[in-house]
C-alpha cells in the first residue's frame, strides 16, 4: 500500500514557480501518462492535452485570460463579484500562466455524441495528472479561465488552433517551486450521511 | 515517490463482490476522506456522499436502476441502442448493486450558486476517492444510472431522502473481489498535442 493519503493531503495549489527549471522528458512522459489511465464512460479517452511550453504563446495566453478574467467579473452581479475579489489569493494577474515552465490545456467537446460523460470523465483524467505531478514533486494549479464561460473563448481557442466546439476544462501550470504551503486537513463536517441523506455517517 | 503509476494502471473496475466480505471500519473512514483531500473551486466541497449498507435500501436503488436502464437504453435512437448493447460487460441487471457490501452515492447540486463548477470539482474527488479505494485493495465501479438522464431520477432520490436539485453523479460499488482483469496498458493515440492542437506531441 502507498502512502497515497500524504501523497493527496500535501498536494497544495502552486501559483509561484521557478521558471528558469525545465521539467525533465521522463517526468513530463510520466505526467503526460497519467490521465490516460483513469476510467472513462465507454472507456473513450475523449479528451485533449496540449503542452505549452513557447514563452510568446505562452505570454498571449496570459493577455487573454487575464483581460477576459477583469471583464467577466466585472460583468457579474454585484454579490458574486465581491464573492470572487474577496477569494484568497485572488489577483487579476496570473503570473503563473508565463512563469510555469509548462502549461497542460485539457480540452473536450461537452457535446460529442461519440464521448458519453465527456466533462466527467475529463476531470477524473485531470485528477490522475495532478496527483501524478505531486507525485513528481513538481507544482501545480488547476486554473479554469473566466473566459471559458464567455464567447471570447474562441479567441483562446483560435491561437491554440483548437476547434471552437473544443471546450477547455482547465489551464494546469506545472513547474518546480520553492514554497508550498501546509498540508491540507480533512474537513468532511457534514457531507457524509449513512444509508438516508441526513443522516449523519459521523456521530 | 509511491508508486502511483502502477497504482492508476492495476485498478480496473470491479464488477463481482465478494458479498459477504465486509469492510473494516478504518479503510472505510479513509476512503471517504480522500474525496475531502482533492482541490476544488473556490476550495467549496459541494458534494454528498451517501455510504448505503441496508441490503433492502440497496435492492430498491438497484430495481430502480435496472429498469430506469432498460427504458432509457430502448428509447435511444437506433444506432446509440445499439452501441450501449454492444458495449463489452454490458447488462441491464445490476448485480453489483446488491452484492457489493457498501453503495457510496455521490451527489452535488450543478445549479447551486454558492458551488462554482460544481460537477467538475465532484469528479475530481470521485478520482481521489477511486485511488483510495484500489490502494487500500478494494475493488469499485464507476456506474452512473441512465435513469439519471431522466425525470425519474427523482424516484431514486426520493428513497434517499436526497432533495430534487441533488443531482447523483454515480454510485460506488465498494468492497473485496476475487477476479480483476490484467493492468491497464496506456494508449496515448493522438490525443497530445504540442503548442498547437495537430501539431503531436509524441513523434
Amino acid at each position: 500500500m502507498v502512502e497515497l493519503h500524504d501523497l493527496m493531503k500535501n498536494r497544495r495549489s502552486i501559483r509561484e514557480f521557478i521558471g528558469d527549471r525545465s521539467i525533465e522528458d521522463k517526468i513530463l512522459k510520466r505526467v503526460i501518462d497519467a490521465p490516460f489511465l483513469a476510467p472513462s464512460a465507454a472507456n473513450i479517452k475523449g479528451f485533449n492535452l496540449l503542452i505549452v511550453d513557447e514563452p510568446d504563446l505562452k505570454q498571449k495566453i496570459r493577455d487573454l485570460c487575464e483581460k477576459g478574467e477583469y471583464n467577466w467579473v466585472f460583468s457579474q452581479p454585484t454579490e458574486i463579484k465581491e464573492s470572487i475579489l474577496s477569494l484568497p489569493n485572488y489577483s487579476f494577474q496570473k503570473d503563473f500562466l508565463t512563469d510555469a515552465p509548462i502549461l497542460i490545456i485539457v480540452s473536450t467537446d461537452p457535446e460529442n455524441p461519440n464521448v458519453p460523460y465527456a466533462v466527467e470523465s475529463c476531470w477524473l483524467a485531470i485528477a490522475y495528472m495532478l496527483l501524478e505531478i505531486e507525485n513528481s514533486e513538481l507544482g501545480s494549479l488547476t486554473y479554469t479561465p473566466s473566459l471559458i464561460q464567455t464567447e471570447k473563448r474562441n479567441e483562446l481557442n483560435k491561437i491554440l488552433n483548437l476547434s471552437k466546439e473544443e471546450i477547455i476544462q482547465t489551464i494546469v501550470p506545472v513547474g518546480y517551486f520553492e514554497e508550498k504551503p501546509e498540508a491540507k486537513t480533512v474537513e468532511i463536517s457534514d457531507n457524509v450521511h449513512l444509508n438516508q441523506f441526513r443522516n449523519p455517517f459521523f456521530n
